[in-house]
């Protein structure tokens, strides 16, 4: 066998030309890229991180000015520096802001953040960031009664976020909010269903090309009959109580109206699996969340075989679900295997999945990353970590078994970071 | 440290040669071999991959003619060529039926048809296969009420399906049959062994040498007391039906009934634990079934400590049970592991779990591999995968480690590969 | 790349060098060395692979004499020559007894029994064997009642073991040894905290750093309010029987207790999760517990959220609580991952999960290893796997990946190893 470094280097040198679709960050289109340092360090990463290792969280505060705030957190972050996290600040400081010194310090810090502060003033730097980071569109996640007007169309592609809808129709002032926006009034489920329906025609009509769901642990779906389901939804819309298996029907028939409507609208839906909010009590903003361990994907069985037509891109957050995903999207025609998400987005993790995917699903079904970000500048570090791995795995995993050549390696590459997505998504 | 890869190929070499005892397969006896082309190609695996990234399915319909339904497969799985799976068919064209045009495609599959018929209709070809894969024997999957009389026990072991004896009594037509080729009435407890004991007899007197079971996820064995499980079994022979807790005890006293025939008659139990049968409403035959992620084997332990003297051959279908079977295989003195199954017949997962089973489980309890195939011709390219992986594993992870020298790799090999089987199975 | 296999050599060279605090042990202070070959045969991992892998265990019994009981064990364990845990035998004897035939055989033991009951005798011979191991000092198990006054803490570090206070406090006789020791009546939850308080306070003023449980799996912690405590220990007291709902109460409220002393005393709590005891009916002593897939650390949210002022430092006992583990060390500021535990104790799984760990958790708060011995001859040959797992994990996936460079590596290394260790208990 040939030596896999070299075949693995050869192969992440065409990895790096491919200008990739990214389908899942929480960028915001009026403001996608990082204003000053602190838009980059206060990335829930560094500073969940750095208070796990011991930071005070006060010093998190928006109220502590940067001068304080920023070495404080540049000095706990001393603890994580063996990190892969650590490492896309130092990667992205260099790459996007010519900063060459090395690691990020509270000694050095200030010419980095002139360096962001300048930047960011530059005409066109959001596209200047994507090309730097070979990325050529990037989804974004939108609230259902956000105004889309002004996304700029040629560099994001919005996609509705349906958290709220599925789980906090309960809630009068989330039901307030569909009225207004999609200017129905909700009086059974058949006006609830019109008034997503406006929704989707809204969110199409500015470019979305998905709806995004995210689902805690344990999550059942159920078919609920039409009858059933109107009950439900006359009962909570005079304002009685559910008890919990009244909010599962309720919750799963608005989900099922949104994969009808997914269905109707021709586009994917991106579910995000596992993820069990507020769990540590402690935590800094966005890192209070865990994974669970001794789940099963079966709770969304109702769902995918309810639906046939839609495609489904899942996402999973503990590492026990990876073999079940990779076996559904071996047998599930509308089941695409999509990235590698937060707290599996490490390569360890990656590359053991990532070599199953390619070794047991079809190519044309993996949508191999996505960046989860909240500020352009992520983009690049974070999908250059994937491209490393992608290469590693392509060469010992794939052309070193024998599966596939070289060409054949970076054909799939091509797809796994854009063909696929541009096919399944229709961008 | 050596150069690993040189090692491996020697391991290789070696490893190659070993006639194998393949333990399970669902080969039929009296058409072991491939007839045309479709016979192969109709193969679950291909079938559900092709259909899974977008092969409309009717298609593989019987009706259709090949002229048409194997172009379409063919096409169809070109989006699957990434696979390991899709190399199985690469291989065996190539090394069985001398097929030099590699990938078989919709353009050049008649030549490869020809040379399946025209090998299907040689004289001797089945032994031909087996010895062209270095198999010697190959288990059969038998329901008890087949006919073994015109077995090939030269190449053929025999083995009693359990899995309607177990979950199907509560159907009368299983009990029908039972009585019929027991020729025993069931009217209680005692004449349901006693049929029982009759089947296991025929199947012994023709070579049988284990009986086999495919258990669902969350499957939870218990110890039924005899009173108790006469109170159902008989509630079951007068027509009533059972309720849950009933029909658990009804399952279970059959299991255990079992199990003492594999004790009286010194036969060992293959349990093939965790798949979740019809799952996928939408899937090609055979492609409908799941594994389970957040199951544990526990469900067990009263069938394993209830019948210490019976050896069970244990293989699971998810991930999340790999290192709870090799803690088992570490302590249980009556529980063998055994092979790869199915979702978990992928290099990746083999090989992780490969390295545990060699570093913590005595190397006299691990039977390294079974074709699960239902043609001869895919013990070739599954087996030959296996031997790669395993050479991989025993080059870097036993002698790279310093658990044992080349000789002693080749020695754990043979005994994975044959040995183990021919002690513990008696053949 | 630099070749990671000459890297590899040079941090293991340094990794050797670091002298080690083992943070868990089952040493027993008056007798830390092996007296006779015996009692380090007699070491579970030996006798339940033998028995495993069928020796019988009336060989085992301590009636039988060690010339019968050795050579049929030794003749036994021939069948787990393949395992890393038997490595640890050949590893010990060459380094520890000079033993320089190799394999231990039912022909040579007599030559290293005679060495081992040698060095038994010599003056200084535990010192000498942690330094030959690079061991500075080694945690000790304290049942609660222990006497402590002869503990050499030059060499050991106590450690009250919490199991039979919080899961057998219902027991009368756990109950009046507490009430012995602690000179203290027992009459309700105020004066059994009184008692732990009294316990806890010997325990540190005898140089005790850390609390140290074993939890079952599916251990479900509660907050209980304070009068429903006071009302199930009443009941206790009474003799009356708990139900199951009260009996998880007063465990919880006894183990919560024992956290808010960790948090008095200053000193971390150490728990190992997931061994479900006995459940093998028929292994050898200490060889009937399993570790059960499936489960969740989810249980533990309760107690890790009520004290966040105590470091908890956590081992678990499968492989499906890996990520999981991971995941909380990299946000819960309280929690500490700590080594690699029993039947995870295996070089497989010990790699993949300390890439992740270094990957993705700060580096300050991993503990690398400890050793879970019972007598310190098995110190060297278990931590010289771990340096040579770490090694490896470090020169491939440390500085393999860009994310530190050799120096950083070793760094590394003495905080896992050492560093850590010494600031998390202060020894």
């Amino acid at each position: 066998m040939e030596n896999s470094t070299a075949l693995r280097d050869r192969l992440l040198d065409e990895i790096m030309d491919i200008p990739v679709i990214d389908v899942h960050s929480h960028v915001p289109a009026a403001e996608p890229c990082a204003e000053r340092l602190r838009d980059i360090l206060g990335y829930h990463y560094f500073t969940e991180l750095a208070h796990s290792a011991g930071l005070d969280k006060a010093v998190l505060d928006d109220s502590v000015p940067d001068e304080q705030m920023i070495p404080q957190l540049l000095d706990g972050m001393k603890a994580i520096r063996n990190t892969v996290q650590h490492s896309w600040l130092t990667e992205l400081a260099s790459e996007l802001f010519d900063f060459d010194k090395g690691v990020v310090t509270s000694d050095n810090w200030q010419e980095l953040d002139r360096a962001v502060q300048s930047a960011a003033g530059q005409q066109g730097r959001a596209r200047e960031v994507l090309e730097a980071s070979s990325i050529e569109r990037v989804f974004l996640t939108n609230s259902f009664d956000e105004d889309l007007s002004r996304v700029d169309t040629d560099m994001f592609v919005p996609s509705l976020r349906a958290d709220n809808l599925v789980f906090e129709l309960e809630d009068p002032e989330v039901r307030g909010k569909l009225e207004e926006v999609s200017d129905t009034e909700i009086k059974d489920s058949n006006s609830l269903k019109a008034a997503l329906h406006t929704v989707f025609e809204y969110f199409i009509t500015r470019g979305a090309k998905s709806a995004a769901i995210s689902l805690p642990p344990h999550c059942e779906t159920v078919v609920v009959e039409d009858a059933e389901l109107e009950r439900v939804v006359d009962k909570v819309l005079s304002g009685q109580e559910l008890d919990a298996a009244e909010s599962q029907k309720l919750q799963s028939g608005v989900f099922f109206m949104l994969a009808e409507l997914c269905g109707e609208f021709e586009v994917p839906m991106q579910v995000m699996y596992g993820a069990r909010r507020d769990a540590y009590e402690h935590g800094v903003p966005k890192g209070t969340d865990i994974c669970q361990a001794g789940d099963s994907l079966t709770g969304l069985l109702p769902l995918l075989n309810s639906f046939p037509g839609v495609t489904f891109c899942l996402s999973v957050l503990n590492e026990g679900l990876n073999q079940e995903l990779v076996n559904y999207g071996w047998i599930f025609h509308n089941v695409v295997i999509s990235g590698h998400w937060w707290y599996l987005n490490v390569p360890v993790y990656i590359e053991q999945d990532l070599t199953a995917r390619i070794q047991a699903v079809p190519g044309t079904k993996l949508i191999g990353y996505y960046s989860d970000m909240y500020k352009l500048e992520f983009g690049l570090p974070k999908f250059n970590m994937y491209r490393r791995s992608l290469a590693k795995v392509l060469a010992e995993e794939f052309v070193g078994r024998g599966l596939g050549d070289e060409e054949q390696a970076v054909s799939l590459a091509r797809a796994m970071l854009r063909g696929n997505a541009q096919r399944i998504f229709g961008v």
